[in-house]
């Protein structure tokens, strides 16, 4: 089940740049940058009362946000919701005839489970799942 | 100030295939439809925890959520942001060199006050502000 909205994903070319506009200009509370090897990105993550803004800039040439910025540009990337049970969720949606890019949950930041959605069940919006 | 991420906006085409599929599918609360015919839309609400999805389909040919899907095809619009007074926000954003949409606020869904800032000024993600 879906509980509530954990973050958004935001791909951007310049994350620096753009964690001085959330912060200092928007006046947004910077929580901190952290490195995903593994995915190939730097993010730059804000809290905005109980939901994240994930500022997600790619650190390799194949990693799924510069594949998305070269395609598309940078701008807003995914929508993530908090389940309890990332599995169980893929599950249930893989069974009502949702496509999925993720069959199991793979590390995502702060030691989240994440697992994306094929945009191609969902019209075209990238959700994500995730857990703690 | 912002105060709290308010809703996520989604330009789509087939607003009841995309409640179907928001409502019966992921099982996200469906809050109800609203008709904004000053800005062209038909807007489907849903909530998940404190937050707003907001499925935005055009009903006139020139509103901004047509012109967005011819341009770019259906997905995330816009996020936007709590402010108890949108009017100083822009102020303030304005003088700190931030290009505006919206110079004042205009009616949004729910009795809101809304205002856009430019994506020139944001990284190409389009930020809304509202207030009740």
């Amino acid at each position: 089940m879906i509980k509530k909205n954990d973050h958004i994903g935001i791909a951007v070319k310049d994350l620096d740049a753009q964690v001085v506009f959330y912060r200092d200009i928007l006046g947004l509370e910077f929580h901190g940058y952290e490195e995903l090897p593994d995915r190939g990105l730097k993010v730059g993550i804000f809290i905005v009362n109980d939901i994240r803004i994930e500022l997600l800039q790619s650190i390799s040439s194949d990693s799924a946000i510069g594949q998305f910025i070269e395609k598309k540009g940078e701008g807003i990337h995914h929508i993530a919701f908090y389940s309890d049970s990332v599995q169980a969720e893929l599950d249930r949606l893989k069974a009502a005839g949702v496509k999925l890019i993720d069959e199991t949950p793979k590390p995502g930041a702060e030691g989240m489970k994440i697992a994306f959605l094929h945009p191609k069940s969902t019209f075209r919006v990238l959700l994500e799942l995730c857990q703690k």
